[in-house]
C-alpha cells in the first residue's frame, strides 16, 4: 500500500494530477491536508471533515504525544480510532514543533532534548524515537526527524541543519518497522539554494516513499519561497510525491501546485475562519465587517458548503459578533470546504488540460492579503512562541 | 393553531402527557426547552438539535432585541429564518432578563427602563413592546412582560410585583395581534403562598392560553420551590399548558413533571456541558475526571446520543483537557440528548401508567449535586449578573 501513482502532468507547467494509495482510500492529488494539532482539528468533528469531502488530514505526532500521551493512544488502538477518523492521514515527526514551540531545546547528534510546552516536563526525542511514536500513532503516512533552522538563520547554521537532518532521515527509515506506513524525508536548506539543493540530492539518494519541503513560509518572503520551491522539485523524482510542508493560503497553494507540489497542510484555513476571515474566490473577506449585518445570502453565493447551504452572512456575522461557539464551528467548514474544492478544481483542470489558464483566472481574481501585513503578523506569530 | 391537547393524566400522581400543537410541529409534552439565548443554543447547531431530537426551543426576546436588532430580525423574515430553525418556538418576553442581567433598572407602571449589558444603551420597555417585539420574532409561543422579584425580596415587594404583572398581561393581551402565536401569562409571587395564590387566580381569570410559573428556581430552597410549584399547579385549568420556567436539572424536572408541570426550558445541560459534566442515570460526571483517561467506551454506554455512539470518554477527556471547542459542542449535545430522552421516557411511562414507579426509580438512581453547594453556585452566578 502507500504507493503513488501519477495520473497526468499539465501540458504547460508542473503541475500533476495523481493517486496516493493508502489503507484508508485513495486520496487523489494535489491534495490540502487540514490540521488536527491535538487529536482534533479545532472545532469541527470528523463527520464535518467527512461532509466538507476531506479525504486525508495531518496531525502533530509532537502533540499527542505530549496529550493525550502514547500510553492513551496505544491503549485505544492508535489515533485513528481514538478520534474517530477512518481517512488517510499524515503525522509530522515533531521536528518542525519542537523547534518553534518547545522551550529550552538542546540538540545533539543523538537527538534533541527539550521542554513541554504544556507543562515543562523533560523530554529526548532521537530519530528512531519519533518513528515509533508515530507507528503507534499509525499514521499512513510519516516523517523523518528534522531539524527546522529558523528563516534568519545564517549558512553555516542552516548546513549543519541540513546535514544532521540527512543522517537522522537515514536513522529514521532504518528505524522504521511497518510496512503499511510510508516513510517521506524532509529536505531542510533554508532559503540557500546550494542547501536546499544538497539535502535534495542526498535524501533523493536514500530514496524515501516522499519528500517534503520543510522550513518554508516560515516568516521568508513569498518570492524567495518560490524560487527554493521551484529549485528543488526539479531535483525529486517524478514518480514520488511531494510534500510542501505547513502551506497554507489559496494564492501559494496554486503556485506551488503549478509548480510540481501534491500535498499540502496548514492550520491557517482554521485559523484565520475562527478570526471571522472566510475564503471566497476574490480573497478573504471578514464576516465581523458591519456589510454583513444585514446580508440575507450566503457568504459566498457559488459555495456549496454546509455553512453557506443553511445560514446567511447575516447570521454568522452575529454569531461572530456574539463570540458564539458555533461560528467557529461554521467558519472553519467553510474554509476548509473552500480548500478542498480549490484542490478539486485544479485536479481536474490538469486532467483536462486546463491548470494554467484556471491559475492565471484565480490569480488575477483573489486579492492576497497585504504582503507587509502577511509578514509581519507571520514572525509576530512565531515570535510568541520562542523563536 | 397553538392548542393543547391533554392525551393522558397519571393514575397516581399529577403527571399528564399532552400534545402542544403549532404551525412548525406538533410538540409532545412533557417537554424540555433548550435554550437559545443569543438566536442560537450554544455551541451547536440546529441540524444538532433536530439529531437529538429536539422539537421546541426556547429564545430570549431580551437578547435578540439588544442583538442583532429587530431591523436584522425583521430583514431576515422572522428568528426561525435567521438562525435555521424550523422547529417549535417559545420566545420569554425579556422580563427575567431585564430584572437580572441589565443594568440601572427603573420600573414604572409604563414599563421598564433599562441599560444594555451589551453596551449600555438606554431601552424603555412596556408590555406593549415586549409583544410587537416578539411579534416581529415570530415564535410560536409568546409570554408576557413581567416583573420578576429577587427570591430575597420581602411581601411587599412581593406583592407589588404581582400586581402589576398582572396588569401588564391585560395589557400585553390587549396588545396581542396575531392569531398564530399562543400568549402565556406568567405567574409570580416568590415564595409566598398567598401571592401566588393570588397571581394564579387572576390570571387565570383573564383566560392565557397557557400559563408560566415564574420567579422560581432562583436560589430559594428546593423544598420551597416544589411547595410553591404544587399550590399553583392546583390553581391552574387543567386544559392549558403549564410551563415551569428556568428549571433545570435532570431531577428538578421529574419532580415537577410528577406535580403536572408540561414545559420546561433552561441553559442549565449546556452551561454545565461547557465545564465538563455530563448528565448520567447516576447523577453527573466531570469528563476532566482523570478516571476517563484511558475510558475505552463511551461516557454512557446505554445513551444513544450522536456523542456516545462517536467517541470514547477517553477522547472527550482529552479534548476538555486541551480545550478543544469541539468538546463544549460534543458534551451539550450529550446532554441534551439526555434530557429529552428523559422527557419522551416520562411521557411513554405517563401514557402506560408506569410514571410514579419511574420516577421513584429515577430519583433513587440519580444522585443530585450537593444541595449546598448548588444554592451557592446559583447565588453566585446571580450576583455576578448584579442581584
Amino acid at each position: 500500500m502507500n504507493d503513488f501513482r501519477l495520473v497526468r502532468t499539465c501540458c504547460d507547467s508542473n503541475a500533476r494530477a495523481g493517486n496516493l494509495e493508502t489503507l484508508h482510500g485513495i486520496v487523489p492529488t494535489p491534495v490540502f491536508l487540514p490540521v488536527g494539532t491535538q487529536a482534533a482539528v479545532k472545532a469541527i468533528t470528523p463527520d464535518d471533515l467527512k461532509e466538507i469531502g476531506v479525504q486525508m488530514l495531518l496531525s502533530n505526532a509532537y502533540h499527542v504525544y505530549l496529550r493525550p500521551g502514547m500510553d492513551v493512544i496505544e491503549k485505544m488502538g492508535g489515533l485513528h480510532r481514538f478520534m474517530g477518523w477512518d481517512g488517510a492521514m499524515l503525522t509530522d515527526s515533531g521536528g518542525y514543533q519542537v523547534c518553534s514551540l518547545a522551550r529550552l531545546r538542546r540538540i545533539s547528534e543523538e537527538g534533541v532534548l527539550f521542554r513541554s510546552h504544556v507543562d515543562g516536563s523533560e523530554h529526548f526525542i532521537t530519530p528512531e524515537k519519533a518513528i515509533r511514536i508515530q507507528e503507534i500513532i499509525g499514521a499512513d503516512v510519516i516523517m523523518v526527524l528534522d531539524e527546522c533552522p529558523s528563516c534568519s538563520d545564517e549558512f553555516s547554521r542552516v548546513k549543519e541543519a541540513v546535514e544532521r537532518t540527512c543522517r537522522w532521515a537515514e536513522r529514521s527509515k532504518e528505524a522504521h518497522t511497518r510496512s503499511d506506513q510510508a516513510l517521506f524525508a524532509i529536505i531542510q536548506g533554508g532559503v540557500f539554494s546550494a542547501l536546499r539543493r544538497k539535502s535534495a540530492e542526498k535524501l533523493v539518494a536514500q530514496d524515501f516513499s516522499g519528500y517534503a519541503l520543510g522550513g518554508l513560509s516560515i516568516g521568508e518572503p513569498k518570492d524567495l519561497m518560490h524560487s527554493m520551491i521551484g529549485e528543488t522539485v526539479t531535483l525529486l523524482p517524478g514518480n514520488k510525491p511531494r510534500y510542501l510542508m505547513g502551506v497554507g493560503s489559496p494564492e501559494d497553494v496554486v503556485e506551488a501546485v503549478s509548480m510540481g507540489i501534491d500535498l499540502f497542510d496548514s492550520a491557517l484555513p482554521t485559523r484565520v475562519a475562527r478570526n471571522g476571515a472566510l475564503f471566497t474566490w476574490q480573497g478573504r473577506c471578514n464576516i465581523r465587517n458591519a456589510a454583513f449585518r444585514q446580508k440575507e445570502g450566503p457568504v459566498d453565493l457559488a459555495c456549496g458548503c454546509f455553512t453557506c447551504r443553511n445560514f446567511s452572512a447575516a447570521y454568522l456575522h452575529h454569531l461572530f459578533k456574539c463570540r458564539e461557539l458555533s461560528g467557529y464551528r461554521l467558519a472553519s467548514i467553510h474554509n476548509l470546504y473552500f480548500m478542498n474544492n480549490l484542490m478539486t478544481v485544479m485536479r481536474e483542470a490538469i486532467l483536462n488540460d486546463s491548470f494554467p489558464s484556471f491559475r492565471d483566472n484565480f490569480l488575477s481574481c483573489y486579492r492576497p492579503p497585504d504582503e507587509g501585513v502577511r509578514l509581519a503578523q507571520k514572525r509576530k506569530g512565531l515570535s510568541a512562541w520562542g523563536r
